[in-house]
């Protein structure tokens, strides 16, 4: 029974591999890859560590799991305790990975809302070349509330900076001082009162009890006209028939959704028929970009050697939270 | 015969009007306002100075025309001589009312190539839900190289310097020092060195003889394969047919016009059937951004003042160069 490290991720790479196998050695441990979960599923019972993306299932059947540390940053389907046969099994995710990734996303979408892209895409496609009616929008001079101050939300605040907004307000569940890259940092008690003056709310939040929901009808109503919403936590967080109605009346100038539920997103669903609602098929942090990808090996290394001196994991998350 | 400054501005609000007027009556001036050209053709006679948009017509019918104000960037159809009826007569442009807007533009279609988000529009629009093979790429760790280091170009970098590109130059006819915006300021001479190490092409350059097919055959096999090509200068600068058999066979990874030539691109030209080109219909410096007409207005007040005091012109366009 050695001490084995499972690995699971769909990017690996021959660089990769080595870099794993190499601390994997200098801790006293033997490494194994799995192409998928479903190879995996039964076949990691000696396993003390997992690092990757795997099904529930997985996680389940590893008997001697101590650590797994999850390449996802939003890890609420391994929150729950009856998952793990070992109670006090630890689990880190990759929240800072994709800071970078979803913040681009988030600038594009954003941008594609304010210029109208969409219809302009329509009027591309249609083989004319004309000038809408109407104006365009700027994030210069808009007030920007971003719901969920992480990593996902301060990457983006610091690029959105250099675009002048009017403000840039961050939103976190408790009080905590911002690090520059916003102009103010309130609570989500203060919601309410931000709402009426945000012309992009941007979401960023991690599936939770308190998330559930947090954009409903009543909060969406307290938007201004033609405020714009673009959502890349978890599609729980939006009360999507209330959106829906939203877009279509026109009280919101449009939305951007990169999460939905349920995930896939059947054809008939109708979000799909909604006006002005930019959607994107869960990509905004698409683990395809290197830069996630290396970012990604690198924190599992980190704490790697952080689990094996016995210290303080640094992307520990407490299950009891959900992040 | 009084001293008269007629404006041809479509977007003309009763602030700006009672600014223009406040501003005219102060300096002994009046003021007419004409809805459209056709309705300036032949009864601008009397104008010592013309504000705004404009055909060559109502130039060529303006008999005391002195100071020609036009609130485009690129001013190429006013820099012929023969326009004129008085050859002293001062054109000035609107460069830097256009920088905010144009700078988003491209930061958004930037994204959009690097994301593939046409693609995924295209997967939305077949009622999928699907991450596409292959990767995504990022702003970050990009070698952006900047054709036209004017207002626009400028802005662009100030916003793309947020993503944190691996590189960032500036490239202008003769050298100057950046403003801090750029990493490194060159000069179109060292244009071909330049372009093997370019991952990001931007181009805002104004239309004179030099920058005609400036982005030739020979230079666009100079770019590293899958570099990406955006213009919002003028569709000159692009040998066009190089640049659909660039994208076509895949050299280039993708391209972005929002100038083309002619304008307005026919409903059939091979343009519309290039790979991976996203086409917008001339809108880049959209005058519907409440920023750019603001700033524009201003401008021509400022210039205006100058103007009555003898001083120089901030904006004034050197007809013999083109800009």
């Amino acid at each position: 029974m050695g001490k084995t490290i499972g690995v699971i991720i769909d990017f690996l790479n021959d660089d990769f591999r080595s870099r794993i196998d190499a601390a994997a050695a200098r801790y006293g441990y033997k490494t194994r890859y799995y192409p998928d979960s479903a190879s995996a599923v039964g076949n990691v019972d000696d396993c003390e560590i997992l690092y990757g993306h795997c099904s529930q299932k997985v996680i389940a059947s590893a008997g001697s799991l101590k650590w797994f540390c999850c390449c996802w940053a939003g890890v609420d389907p391994f929150c729950k305790d009856e998952l793990y046969q070992n109670p006090d099994c630890l689990l880190t995710n990759s929240s800072g990975a994709y800071g970078v990734t979803i913040a681009e996303h988030l600038i594009m979408t954003a941008l594609m809302l304010l210029r109208r892209q969409m219809e302009y895409t329509e009027v591309i496609r249609a083989h004319e070349w004309r000038v809408l009616p109407g104006g365009i929008r700027s994030l210069y001079g808009s007030r920007i509330t971003v719901l969920g101050a992480g990593d996902i939300g301060t990457e983006f605040a610091r690029r959105a900076r250099a675009f002048r907004p009017a403000k840039l307000i961050g939103v976190r569940r408790s009080a905590r001082s911002g690090d520059g890259a916003f102009d103010e940092m309130r609570t989500t008690a203060e919601l309410d009162s931000l709402l009426p003056e945000t012309d992009l709310l941007v979401m960023a939040l991690p599936n939770t009890p308190d998330t559930v929901n947090i954009l409903d009808k009543r909060r969406m109503a307290l938007l201004p006209e033609g405020a714009l919403v673009i959502n890349v936590g978890r599609g729980t967080a939006v009360d999507q028939d209330a959106l829906i109605a939203a877009l279509d009346s026109g009280h919101l100038g449009g939305a951007a959704l990169d999460v939905v539920v349920p995930e896939p997103l059947p054809a008939d669903h109708p979000l799909r028929e909604a006006k002005n609602l930019l959607l994107t098929p869960h990509v905004a942090g698409n683990m395809t970009l290197a830069y996630t990808r290396e970012k990604d090996v690198e924190m599992f290394l980190e704490d790697l050697e952080s689990y094996v001196a016995g210290k303080p994991l640094k992307h520990l998350v407490d299950r009891k939270k959900g992040y």
